[in-house]
């Protein structure tokens, strides 16, 4: 996709996009090629090494240490469905597969440190990856961050300023420029992300291969729709390589009050800009898409779906009644895959992709516990007005 | 260990203890055993299946459904020693193989529900494997529990009763009696744990000896010790099956505030009481001790080692600056082994075990962030008064 005749040398790493395409309406990302004709035959077979290492050969340099992300299960549900189950990660969520290929490129380009924005998952996990490979980490982050979220941003040792929302990203693009730190977060206006980051998404595909085989249908929580792409990159190789026969149907799942992803292919435009309401799902509530999440739907048949809160919440609860709690955003997954299964089909097992554990929720930490009268006659009343007999 | 000539059959799983032996001072638990001549020979060469089914031969009938739990990894720290992750499990902690294998014997025992008191881990992760067994739940949990455990523990639909702490042990015998629930937490006064979840621990030996053969020593955190003995029974089986050559020494790492495992190592007994002080490794303060642990500490050559709250402070901070967040409790096993490097020397690979995420500490969710002014001078005088030279 995009213009294969323009190619860059993988170092240093572009981190704003096509220099040669980009016009001021929209920045074009880069990606990382391969030459797939040295990809070893037997890779899918017996692929040796833990985590993202178990890949090598199709990814960019690994340099910086790992903490053994993914190698995640697949859980199967109710709904006829496997769960992806991202929140089994090192900091438990998908964003480790991302962090483990961008704070690679922060230390294959000598830089000291890196900088991220991000309101929680991504900003903890860059801390992270950046702390085990001996960097410093700058976290712009925002006064909504929930309150276990504040915790989790802190708990890597990074610098975390907590800023207003609009001062994020000019304020990382300046910290670029003074310090000379490695973004790995995006730094345009659409979304280009960083060129490594969906190489480390992409072995989510790896792995459902291995396991499962090309299933009909991936679901895939987007905000910005750079996890969808890389699942899509991944599925797309393994049809080029020629150890698949067929790639998956993308669909992008995003909240109701925004929906870049939705409005661009409904406008049949390269990426767009939306207004956005309130919602719960704050993880992946993105005013704008990028292009290549875009094209990857388009690519593969797929569809992207708006669930609003009361969806994505009963998809929480019900994933939470199987044993696995997720945080809201994480759960537009199989929001979106029980609306499409009302309108569709599908001829073959389904995915729904879960990113992210129950902690980062809003509300999670503000309860408070509610002290019950140890006698046995209130304790057996509470019981029995929860349905069990006594 | 204990008199191996009495024996009861598998079912209903015995919940109080040895009947035969047990006496009113202490009660005995009772242990599962195996016909270990018909364990398939291959099972540790090519094992199949993911979480604790890879290891059905050598666990109870596993009725209850799985969350691909276990499979943790090994990750490498600049002490030279290697951590077994357990927070990468479905709940985020070792107790999801224990519950596992408790709730299949519910299941299996023909209950409508579990029963379970708990301060945090073990509470979720049995509401976890009850709710996707069909299952009630009810668990008994104190005020002190932490602000973003307190949603933990609510999170998949369990009954949970905030009641005093010594309300605790007296309501769950009563909510047996009364519901024909079964419990999944002990219900004796010194501790006998239930016969089923040692079980499922053993499958963190299983694991490690896969990947590493078998190590010189084990540092587990310990609060029963129910996770080291079961730790203990996995290594010894595979010596026992030919398998492994040798045991590891298996080191007990106790919050200084009690210590009830060290009490019994240095007063000759088989179990003891102590008095505990305040920690904030509440998850792991217990009054009391199992007599497993004990003889499992003796017959492997191993320790119990007292350690205080800035020693676990102090390992909890190195852990999260290698990328790994734990809560404080998880981190006894690190601050064991550097207590016990200064004394000996281990000729062979060491594993802490860490046994749950940094989200479950008191702390965690009860920091407000602080706004920063974003422009750019103030901005810098952050970074600078982080080290960070622009």
């Amino acid at each position: 996709m995009g213009n294969p005749d323009i190619a860059y040398p993988l170092w240093p790493p572009l981190t704003a996009g096509c220099p040669t395409t980009s016009t001021d309406e929209i920045a074009y990302p880069v990606e990382v090629d391969y030459d797939y004709d040295r990809v070893p035959p037997g890779l899918f077979e017996h692929a040796t090494g833990t985590g993202l290492d178990r890949w090598a050969p199709l990814l960019p340099p690994l340099t910086a240490p790992g903490l053994a992300e993914g190698g995640t299960p697949l859980v199967e549900i109710a709904d006829g469905a496997f769960v992806k189950d991202e929140a089994r990660n090192p900091t438990w969520s998908h964003k480790d597969r991302l962090n483990r290929c961008t704070v690679s490129a922060a230390l294959g380009a000598g830089a000291d440190g890196i900088v991220v924005a991000s309101s929680g998952n991504h900003g903890a996990s860059a801390a992270a990856y950046a702390t085990r490979a001996g960097l410093k980490c700058v976290v712009l982050t925002s006064a909504e961050t929930p309150p276990a979220v504040t915790s989790f941003l802190r708990a890597y040792g990074a610098v975390v300023l907590t800023v207003p929302p609009e001062a994020r990203w000019p304020l990382l693009r300046r910290i670029v420029a003074e310090t000379g730190f490695h973004p790995v977060s995006n730094i345009t206006t659409t979304h280009t992300g960083h060129a490594f980051g969906p190489e480390g998404y992409k072995t989510i595909a790896y792995e459902i291969f291995t396991e499962l085989g090309v299933p009909a249908a991936v679901f895939a929580p987007t905000g910005y729709g750079e996890l969808l792409f890389g699942v899509w990159k991944g599925f797309a190789e393994l049809a080029r390589l020629g150890v698949a026969m067929t790639t998956p149907r993308m669909f992008a799942c995003e909240p109701a009050a925004g929906g870049p992803l939705a409005r661009s292919l409904a406008e049949g435009r390269p990426a767009a800009e939306v207004e956005v309401a309130q919602t719960a799902a704050y993880a992946i509530n993105s005013k704008v898409s990028g292009y290549r999440p875009v094209a990857a739907i388009r690519a593969s048949g797929g569809r992207a779906l708006l669930v609003d809160d009361a969806e994505m919440t009963r998809a929480q609860h019900d994933l939470a009644r199987a044993g696995l709690w997720y945080e809201i955003s994480a759960t537009a997954g199989l929001a979106g895959f029980r609306q499409a299964r009302e309108q569709e089909e599908f001829d073959g097992p389904v995915v729904c992709i879960a990113t992210s554990s129950g902690f980062k929720d809003i509300g999670v930490g503000t309860q408070r516990p509610e002290p019950v009268d140890p006698r046995w006659d209130v304790v057996r009343r509470h019981l029995q007005s929860s349905g069990i007999a006594c």
